[in-house]
């Protein structure tokens, strides 16, 4: 291990933006001896290596975890389960596994059914508020991280010591970590990320139905644009966050329509200080809490 | 009239960040021969006349309309009634009026209920799809509008004569005039952003009646900030535009819950495939029609 770095291989499961960029941060920081990178697409792990966000690649789980001291998983939500069941086949004992994925409960709910105890007090569950449109190798910055939040959502089993070094591993690459449980994270992700792009893509989808679309799409101004952006996310990627954090999901939708019935009200009986209040109150709450 | 001019004099009523841009752009041009200002802000008008915007102002609608060749009328649509029943008493005959109002429904029906045929027929109802989030003379400037969309809605009864100046005025300024329905275009700009501005106020008012609205708030990553920008929008404003179009309004919220009772039923059955193929569609169609 070269001197100052803080573990000696990593192994990252994932090599697309989350997953690059946490290995490029930590090999340009000198705090990684080797990395190697494991994935299913051959060419974006030549493009990684060839960008030197890994040393050496493979498509074989088992040859990346059984040296490794630290696997970090970036894979779909949904492929969790035949990560895991892989991986406990050949994983050494003491070996630290951490992640990046969106939704938490369902991931640690995956683990506690997959790992053994003795491979389960290692896992450190943990989500990066980082992020772009972008994705594969080529996307991977080593800034991606600066001045970011990660969530860490250790449990009770959790080795004090693996959630240190994880710790340590995300503050060293200019990252604010944060703890916080695990039911509580996918509650906060929900009504601040899930919601909004579910809600998002329905708008999009219900004014593609009406029959003046092409027009509506035509005069659509910035604000417009601003507000379905999210309506371009990976339709694969948010299939798999909407169905882990689902139970979530359900509910705020549920409420939201109860806020919509509400405005629906008000509207109906011409209701225009009650109006006035609910755009005010909004406006403060934004003002308040959302700077730009 | 000074050469190149297209009209004498303008009277601007509401001298804010679309009527001062519309007066300035003119003025700078010397498309026009004078320009008077009139709002019950006496402070703005006096900015307004300091940068120029407009060369003298009034208080008074009678001492603004009776010397106008063309009266623009950028009120809050919810003080056109008001408008209307004072300028038909000093206006002179011919005099076109036209505005910038963001619904043209009920303003052409407030026309229709207020002026005389004599007057009505050199009204050309007008929606500029300009402007941003600042208000007030100080925010005028004359390149709002260049490569910008004009909505002109005549009706039967509007002259062509008044119709082709309006026209020529907004293009001599560098602006697209389009021709459309008023019943088309409030159902149009309803879908755009009327709906879309309603749909942000709900959510950040849903989410503020979280128990965790502090920590949801702050762990709002950038698609959330652009996705409830819109909700910082003025709630005046607001509370007029949704009022003046609120059939319009209330079915596509109404078309909005139906939607998102489709979405929640295929969570609710782990219909993953619909999942993929709804978020697909949605991707699809911004990403054709919405570019950015």
């Amino acid at each position: 291990m070269s001197e100052g770095a803080l573990i000696n291989r990593l192994a990252v499961i994932g090599v697309g933006l989350i997953g690059g960029s946490f290995a490029l941060s930590l090999k340009n920081k000198g705090l990684v001896g080797s990395v190697i990178g494991v994935g299913r697409n051959e060419d974006n792990l030549i493009l990684a290596k060839q960008l030197n966000i890994i040393d050496e690649y493979s498509t074989s789980l088992k040859e990346a975890v059984e040296t490794a001291d630290v696997v970090f998983i970036a894979v779909p939500v949904s492929k969790y389960d035949d990560v895991f069941k892989e991986i406990k086949q050949h994983i050494k004992h003491g070996t630290i596994i951490t992640d990046g994925g969106s939704t938490k409960v369902n991931i640690i709910e995956a683990a506690n059914r997959e790992f053994s105890e003795s491979i389960n007090q290692f896992f450190v569950p943990g989500h990066p508020i980082a992020g772009n449109e972008k994705s594969g190798a080529g996307a991977a910055i080593d800034s991606l991280y600066v001045n970011h939040k990660i969530i860490l959502t250790p449990t009770k089993s959790t080795d004090k010591t693996a959630l240190e070094l994880v710790t340590k591993l995300w503050q060293s690459i200019g990252a604010n970590v944060v703890l916080m449980e695990p039911v509580h994270h996918d509650l906060v992700l929900g009504a601040t990320s899930h919601l909004p792009h579910a809600l998002a893509f329905s708008l999009v989808n219900m004014l593609a139905t009406l029959n003046e679309r092409e027009e509506i799409f035509e005069y659509a101004a910035g604000g417009f644009k601003d507000f379905t952006r999210i309506a371009s996310s990976d339709p694969k990627m948010w299939q798999d966050i909407c169905l882990a954090n689902k139970d979530v999901l359900l509910k705020h939708i549920q409420m939201y329509k109860e806020e919509l019935d509400e405005l629906s009200k008000a509207l109906k009986d011409d209701h225009s200080e009650y109006l006035f209040n609910y755009f005010s109150r909004s406006k403060q709450t934004r003002d308040k809490f959302v700077k730009t």
